[in-house]
């Protein structure tokens, strides 16, 4: 069958994400520096932080505030002042009201695939934060669904692949990560094309055995489905 | 045209919440005492804090425990210590993580209007946090569609009208809180009872002129609607 929906994921699939959370870190480690020797890993503790509190906090910039504010009291055995913790809190605010910057092409792309195909937005981590970005995004009005959710596991894509009607055949995830966007819909049936970026949370690395597309970035996917996305169908016709 | 869909909202109409609210302004008080002097109004500056916040945060014990961070270091001048900073943290953790109480009667209510009308669930606040909560409820198989808002609009509710298939008319939402659960649904067209709660969040408190109808508790809903459902329902057939 036919290709129908593409599924496109939001952060740092359409726009930038990782990079904040890197110049957060940079600017956890100076607020720190007057308590932390030479090559202290701040950014290793943040994460055993935030895995700690995953079960309770979930993805999303709040609960990396509230991390870090654990890790900063944490580290410097409580000798961290509130006017210090002030700059976390701060720099946590300033991450929410952060400007939504697109990927290269990406308007133009989503604008191409709109014409030709079914589109949803698939993007994980917190509600409220994930509708302003959607908003401010100003790609809204090109997407059929915003399914916003709190894991991007099997049941996840099960359910958006029902609630849009098709088979799972039909239905191709395209994003940055491949613990997200492409093993678990690989696993249903689905198909995916990995799109990487130039920084993957640890939390998202995995190592696995699948084989699937990985495009450079994009805006080579309008052309890569008129090449491939036939092929699929032969494939499935055939098979 | 019958009533066909029963809407319910989660946060202190299925289960308790404003309470434990109630009890984090408490511990958040006895915190703080060694630095307020008597009658000082913690929970006037919360509140503050939490209205400034809001477009930030959002809803959810997230932006609760980050604006009580905030508070706790304004109100002390930044005189609060680390230690007592993560006492707070513990608290918004704790909260996070408490068991869901259900109020009296509601496992047996919402069984009883699973058997004769659709149900959806309408819950508004941090999506992983009402997620866990619903499942923690045991009562998520009840419901056609959990529906987890950021915002309890007209806009949100006729999407979830739209997207049960039904007329606003047959469309019915019991919640405790006049502002999010009854007058957008009115504004549209819809139907809502209030079975309000022992406690309402300052934000929640609006002026209004509507009628509606008032049940003291939710078990009282299905022998209600067994007598006035089917008034609604004639007032319609012959309006």
């Amino acid at each position: 069958m036919p290709l129908a929906v593409v599924a496109l994921d939001g952060d740092d699939t359409l726009w930038h994400s990782e990079t904040h959370f890197a110049d957060a870190h940079d600017t956890f480690a100076r607020v720190l520096a007057p308590y932390a020797g030479d090559g202290f890993d701040i950014v290793a503790h943040q994460y055993a932080t935030e895995r700690r509190n995953l079960e309770l906090f979930g993805y999303g910039i709040k609960g990396f505030t509230l991390s870090m504010i654990e890790t900063a009291i944490e580290v410097t055995t409580g000798r961290i002042t509130a006017a210090e913790i002030r700059e976390l809190l701060d720099l946590g605010k300033a991450m929410l009201a952060h400007p939504v910057e697109l990927l290269p092409g990406v308007a133009e792309t989503v604008e191409a695939l709109a014409g030709r195909y079914r589109l949803v937005l698939v993007t994980k981590g917190d509600l409220f934060h994930q509708e302003q970005k959607v908003a401010r995004s100003g790609l809204a009005d090109r997407f059929e669904r915003i399914e916003i959710v709190s894991e991007k596991d099997e049941a996840t894509y099960r359910r958006i692949v029902s609630t849009m009607g098709v088979d799972p055949e039909q239905f191709l995830m395209v994003g940055n990560t491949v613990r997200s966007d492409v093993l678990p819909v690989l696993a249903i049936g689905g198909r995916a094309v990995q799109v990487p970026y130039s920084v993957t949370w640890d939390h998202e690395v995995v190592d696995h055995q699948a084989t699937f597309p990985v495009l450079e970035r994009l805006s080579d996917l309008p052309a890569w489905l008129d090449t491939n996305g036939g092929r699929w169908t032969t494939q499935s016709a055939s098979g």
